[in-house]
């Protein structure tokens, strides 16, 4: 009851084309502590906000992208109970043994329709925050060491069959839908904002003929300042920005999208609308995700490698 | 799975000593939208980004403090099943008739060791925001009018036998434990904060000798300028403050107490760690509680009015 | 000895193709208050913290733009001694009788060889803030009325031979360069930023072949958040944004361009340098101005309306 | 004209118990850097945007408090003209030879009726900020290690006299008297805020039996958010706050005031009016001060420290 089940995203693993150059991005200028590398090369890194030992995972590839973004789940029990869930849905999955993954307990894989790996794990060591668990102080230096987000928040994916990808989250993980854009002209669900939390989202989908595309991860900033701090620490390092600062009008989150030195997008996201499973969903039509300023509320416009640019 | 069972704090009904006057603050000041008045006599009000009919109920009597404080679950099943579970505990309930608040359906209402009456409801009607549910515009003016906080966030309850409280939330309601004050010299526990969310809180719990006390109703802000905002605000209007604004150490949360016509504490509250079931709770010292910055990050000190000042 | 001499920009006189229209964006989105209308139809208002009658008159025309900027200065003296400046350096200067605008006193007009149109006065109504000169109370609703900006905070004006204004503006009038942007692989200085007091700026110039246009007039937002919300109520007023939010390079201000009905550009500027006549300027050079993020912090890079979009 | 004679508050130098304990604080937790250290084994710090050598010089003595506030004038000939006119005053002053400070010209010493020692330089060897004079990025670590203020911004000063004060200042120094509180039941002016700039203030005074004492030297934050992060690292430093975060209804200012290890207070500050010298100040009563919110417009009393404890 309550928060129980999927609780929350919890690591993504990317692909990029150098490995130094993204430590370099991901640790320097967008501020995760890296903590730990593994026999095959991997490197892991936490925001400052995450307690368990990593999120994000970048792995060295000639192929941008996202191999995978997993969930952590409440228990071994759930882990079991949504395997066989997905299975009496018609979903495949598969095991990853604890360890593949640092510090990180057996996974269940699985492939949505979207061409995603998707995965779920019980258990991934918890190391706390430098604050410590008792008594802990209100600031560390670690605040303000480059951009600084708080966590990994969500990612937006792209690929095809997002009718089924919905199905899947809601039917079966218990995600509930919490904004939607629907095509032109059409009632198809075409954009699919999703949360298994009260967050305005945990992951996004945009229906894109080619599967399993990485449109960006997103890193939650504790407030509209440190969204522009991020545009100054962006500027400063010659990070190319895509769009923002802006707000968007779909979650109400304040954003930049910008690129790290592979060509993955990267959100820094504020803010964002509280969501409720009892609540309906908010509808945008096309010309409100673009005219209407669902993507960019200054803007007011559809900038083109919303829908173009993906890894 | 996910968000399920009990999803939120859904109303608290505050007992004010002079209807019009506390309706001048609470929609005037505070700036809650006034949605209906019953045949009793009480006032309800909701805050603009909240899209059931009412969160707040006021109603005359001369004796402040809270009537009672409510959740709503995600159906008709769940309120069975906790009503069920509620009482398998040891727990006494009873079914409050739909309509007996307006545009509210039936609740389960209980008597927790705290000697405070909490309730249980899975049905309100949704008036939605004004900003509608397709292509919302991202301002209206009710953001501005008086404080204008986001929600009804949590609320802060004094009494007795905080540890069988902390029973009920956590074993047959599915909160979670976030955050916690032991007593001086002492293991005990008493000061519970509890989350149905991924929230910083839901309710919170602070043990005393007097039963089914209140020491304030926090309502959201969207951020630390608009705290500020607050201050202003009431000073404007000759509003007494009690604390802030600052930060809380617990929770991380900023703050401004302050207190009604009639002596009803509330607060204006912003950010706030995110909560998730499977992390441990903070522990505070009773130390770390006053000289350690858990209720005063600027002052480090106990304010008096703290530990005394309840309705 | 101190702040002298020229004050601050005092009042602008636009023109605007449709008067009751402007009248809704100036009064109503961006929030000034309305303090008059003359004989001959045109429109005065004042923000909310300038003290003064007004400081921005419309006067409806066929053709958009501005017909004059003025700077208030501290004394008849002053203005008797800066006409004789004036003249000693070659600028026609003429006498516009006290009462030409409302609650104005005599005016020194002449035109700089960019060809605009500058006044010098000293005399205007004291009106107040309507939070009063005794024992003030920190908020009034007037705060967040639309936009809401502080004061008139600058112009940026285009015309040719900026160099011939930098002198008269530094030699003659006692201003300041705070900033500069030398034109490609030039020395010469294509634009500059002005101050007669530790602001930023209270006039710019960018060099143009047109003489007398207008790029944007500037309004003082107090926060980057306010700097958001101006862009929220820009969007659910359906007015067009050109540039931001974001964050000039010169400067370090917060930002949002966008246009009046009319087509005149307005600014919603925060923050901003201090500056000092001691200081040597900022030189920018034209990679810096664009791809160095001069204009755009985020964006690094010429907004092409930025060079060609004047009224 | 515009910007002339007095320029700034230039440096103050503070006298602290332990050097070493000061230097800490001073650099590591406000976050000033350390520009030098003389033969007398004075230590001399500038905050980030501070393009001149130093700002706040530290001397160790066995007793806190101010030796002496200094403000920069244009140039040698301002130097000489007001040395001259504050003679003609009645004030006695003397010159105390360049480099007696570190990268310092001459400067014109002379006592106030205060008892306090101020200071009149036009030279000190600018040395720019780390930013650069040329295409400058839009942030370098520096705003991020400790409080890191942007410069000095005031000092208030405690001490009889101030009627004759006033008079040095408004009518031979050139400062603007932007607003005052009358003692009580009378129309003497008990506190001033007075102003050589368009800044709320440059100096404050509050009469005092005891002349010569400092009450705060205030530091600028670039907003009301960087005020609450330095409520954080004062906490997380141990050091104790007096008052704050909150909002002065004079100067409209957010504020924090709380102590070096020596007991001199110091000021993080925000915002604040702009002044102009053809603007009447603003009056504040004695009730005004304090219950008014003059001080605090959160507590909105007279908090007993603020009018007792002085170095």
């Amino acid at each position: 009851m309550a928060m129980t089940g999927v609780l929350r995203p919890g690591h993504v693993q990317i692909r990029v084309l150098d490995l130094e150059d993204a430590v370099r991005h991901y640790r320097d200028v967008l501020g995760l502590e890296e903590t730990g590398r593994d026999a095959s090369g991997r490197v892991y890194l936490k925001a400052w906000d995450e307690r368990d030992h990593n999120s994000v995972i970048l792995r060295q590839d000639d192929r941008a992208g996202i191999d995978f973004m997993a969930f952590k789940v409440d228990s071994d029990a759930t882990l079991d109970k949504l395997e066989a869930d997905l299975r009496a849905h018609g979903v495949t999955t598969t095991r990853i043994p604890a360890g593949e993954l640092l510090q990180t307990g057996e996974r269940v894989r699985f492939e949505i329709p979207s061409g995603h790996q998707i995965e779920l794990y019980a258990r991934k060591t918890f190391v706390g925050s430098e604050l410590g668990q008792k008594d802990p102080k209100p600031y560390m230096a670690k605040f303000d060491k480059g951009i600084a987000p708080m966590r990994l928040d969500h990612a937006l994916l792209y690929g095809p069959n997002v009718d089924k990808v919905l199905e899947i989250f809601t039917q079966v993980l218990g995600f509930h839908l919490t904004e939607y854009v629907t095509l032109p002209d059409s009632d198809v669900k075409g954009a699919l904002w999703l949360s298994c939390s009260n967050k305005a989202h945990d992951i996004a989908f945009v229906i894109h003929p080619e599967p399993g595309k990485l449109h960006h991860v997103s890193f939650y900033m504790e407030s509209w300042e440190r969204v522009l701090r991020a545009a100054d620490i962006l500027a400063s390092n010659d990070v190319k920005v895509d769009i923002g600062p802006t707000r968007h009008g779909i979650t109400r989150g304040g954003t930049i999208y910008a690129w790290d030195p592979s060509g993955n997008r990267f959100e820094t996201f504020w803010g964002g609308n509280s969501s409720y499973p009892d609540l309906p969903p908010i509808e945008w039509s096309w010309e409100g995700l673009g005219e209407g300023g669902g993507l960019d509320v200054a803007a007011r416009k559809m900038h083109e490698t919303f829908l173009t640019v993906v890894t």
